[in-house]
This record gives structure tokens, C-alpha cells and sequence, in this order.
């Protein structure tokens, strides 16, 4: 069960809160992006970041120069929101019209992960997650390179996650107009993988965007 | 232009900034989501929301009980982040790995917009924007209903736009590396439409999905 803390307690639509870790994860794994809010000078600041987890851990990584990282390392409070925009809910009255969404909220701060071979690690995983295999493939980090890069950590201890998903949701004096309605999709296609330009060798595409198509049609 | 204060100057990988507006507007046109940054007790909260442009404002909206909203209007100074996740680019070294994206943040203040024709007006500018014709058909919000959703207003201008669709860009020494590199391309797809299955009468379900695939087609 997910906590439930002041700031994780869903006040507004209870309804579509969900306690199970399972789609907190899972929201956490198909998006691979959150956005994170930092406070700069007491004012809030949103950026986008690319995020993936390793059991009840959530990752970040950046330039040991950047501004965001150096922020995220001075180890405020953050919250992390991810969300999956999964269409629109066309309802009879314009009052009555949604969106079908998914999304989940994380409150902690971030530790810097400082040894070596636990960010080789912890960096693999995220290129596994991204495309199965290619860990074994491209050339490693190198000193110098990880070195440069931070990787900060931050658990799911405290998070809340809230799924929209039940369709058109009209008032009763309504439902016998004669107008359409219904909901709106969206999904999200991976592939096909384009090859670089400046590929000086004649290599195989890899098989990369199958994992997506198995994995998200899952958890839909 | 867009505007280079303090806030939106883009420090890290500048070469990513964008100053036509029109990139901005087609970020938050496509995107039709905002991050909302907002300040509790000191700390950052990062809040889904969402949101649409009509010419060079941004409008939200929610219920005038919730304590968003209520947030909101108090007036402080919020951050507004548009992501677009548009793909991996896998390069030949790990380090050079990266995502394809374009993302715009927005600063500013919201205020309420009070007048009932113009609240129409602007809501059916969304409905439009999400199913073009829509606002002719569903039932308009009656006066309790406007009451009580609360209409708020920033202005872009102050805003910055990120985006990153360079394609692989691996060190020197890794080109001659024989690894597949290229780019893994993610894409929205929009519908098909789902009928509501308490839908009573037997109507044919309007062909609002076509608007994007023309509009997105175009921007990409």
C-alpha cells in the first residue's frame, strides 16, 4: 500500500486514487520522464527530467556543471509528478468532458550515488529499460565520463497515485440527449528505430521497440 | 522573440533554445498538459493540469473548492512546464545517450477571468481545440456549472523552449565503433473513437481524431 501522508492524501476525486505500488511503478516505468519542481529563490521551478526505477528507488542523472543538479544535490524537498495522457473523455455536456490519465506524484529528497560500480550499475539498467541489450553493446561509461555524471537517488516511500480511466461520466438529466458520446485514445507508438546517418558500417536494425509494444499492452 | 530574463535564459545546451514563438505555441497546442509548479509551506508541488493557449495566454481550469485552484488565485508566481517526449537516440558510447523532446516553460502569475461570456467563449476554445465542432453539439455549462469551475489566465511572456532533435551526436573517437546508433521514435497516436456504452441512441461517431493527425502531421 502506498502511505498516506498530508502531502499524499488525494482531497479532490478520491475515487480515482490507486494504493497499489504496482501502478505507481508502472507509471513510473512507461513514462521514464518526470517532472521535477525545485524552489529557486522561493519560487517554483518545474523541469522535465528522464527518471527510471529500480524497485522502490527512483533515478535521476546529469551533468555534475548543470544548475538543476547542483540544486537537486543542495537536497531540498522535491516532488517528482509523472503522467501518462491516455485521451480525451468526450461527455454530452461541456461541463461533463475529461481526460482519461494516469499519474503519480513522489515526495523525498535526492542522494548522490557516489560509488563507481553501483552507478555503472544503476546507468545500465536505464539503458536496459530503454532498450533491452544495449548495455551489452555500446561503449561503457568511462572515467572521466562518470565522473561528470551525477546520479542521485530518491525512494518511493512517500508517493500517491491517481488513474482516470472509467469513460464518460455524464449527469443523470443527460443521458438521453441525442448527442455523441464516448472517449478518445491516445496511445503512444515506439519505432521504427531510424538509423544515424553517419552509420559507416552496414549493421542490423536492432529489435529494440518490440519490448514496448509487449510491455505497455499489458499494463493498458 | 521570446523573452531573456533571468528565468529563461537557457544555461545548459543552449544550442537547444528556441526564440519563435511559434514552437512555443505548438508545444503547448499539441501538448494541451501542463506541469504546474506551486510552493506549500515553503516546498514545491508539481500538479498536472490541463491547459490551452488562445493566442499569447494560457488558460486553466478546475473546481473553484479545490485547493489547487485556490492556490492558483491566491496569485503567487507559478512555473508552467510542456513536455513532448518525442523519442531515444541511441548513440554508439552510453554517455552519449539522450531523448528527443521539445519542452517549453512558462513563468508568470494566473488571474481569474470572471466574465460568464468570456468564460464560454474561452472554454469552447478548448472543447474546439480537442474535438473541433464539439462545443456545437455538447450541452453548454449552465449557470451553476460556470459558477462553479474557476477560469484562470497567464500571459507567455516570459517563456522558454527547449528542443532537442539533432539525431546522434557521439564523441569522435566512438564513430568508427562498429554499434548500431540511430533513433527510436516515439509518436502519439489519437483514436480510434470508444463509444459510450450507455449511449441510447444509435449515432455515428464523429470523425474528431482526423484534426490531428493533419495538425501534429504538419508540426513534426
Amino acid at each position: 500500500m502506498l502511505s498516506n501522508t498530508q502531502r499524499t492524501k488525494i482531497k479532490k476525486a478520491p475515487h480515482k486514487a490507486v494504493a497499489d505500488p504496482k501502478m505507481l511503478h508502472s507509471i513510473i516505468d512507461e513514462s521514464l520522464l518526470a517532472h521535477v519542481g525545485i524552489t529557486d529563490a522561493g519560487e517554483s521551478v518545474v523541469i522535465p527530467m528522464l527518471c527510471w526505477r529500480v524497485e522502490n528507488q527512483v533515478y535521476v542523472h546529469g551533468a555534475r556543471n548543470s544548475r538543476l543538479i547542483k540544486s537537486l544535490l543542495a537536497g531540498g524537498a522535491t516532488c517528482l509528478t509523472f503522467t501518462l495522457f491516455d485521451g480525451w473523455v468526450l461527455a454530452r455536456s461541456a461541463f461533463s468532458h475529461s481526460a482519461h490519465y494516469r499519474s503519480a506524484m513522489v515526495f523525498g529528497q535526492f542522494s548522490e550515488i557516489e560509488n563507481t560500480d553501483q552507478k555503472h550499475q544503476l546507468l545500465s539498467h536505464f539503458l536496459e529499460q530503454i532498450a533491452p541489450g544495449r548495455s551489452q553493446v555500446a561503449r561503457p561509461g568511462n572515467s572521466k565520463e562518470m565522473a561528470a555524471t551525477v546520479l542521485l537517488e530518491m525512494s518511493l516511500d512517500e508517493a500517491s497515485v491517481k488513474v482516470s480511466n472509467k469513460g464518460v461520466n455524464d449527469k443523470e438529466e443527460d443521458l438521453a440527449s441525442p448527442i455523441w458520446a464516448g472517449v478518445m485514445p491516445y496511445r503512444t507508438i515506439v519505432g521504427p528505430l531510424v538509423t544515424d546517418p553517419n552509420l559507416g558500417v552496414n549493421l542490423d536494425i536492432p529489435d529494440y521497440s518490440s519490448a514496448y509494444s509487449g510491455r505497455w499492452g499489458e499494463e493498458r
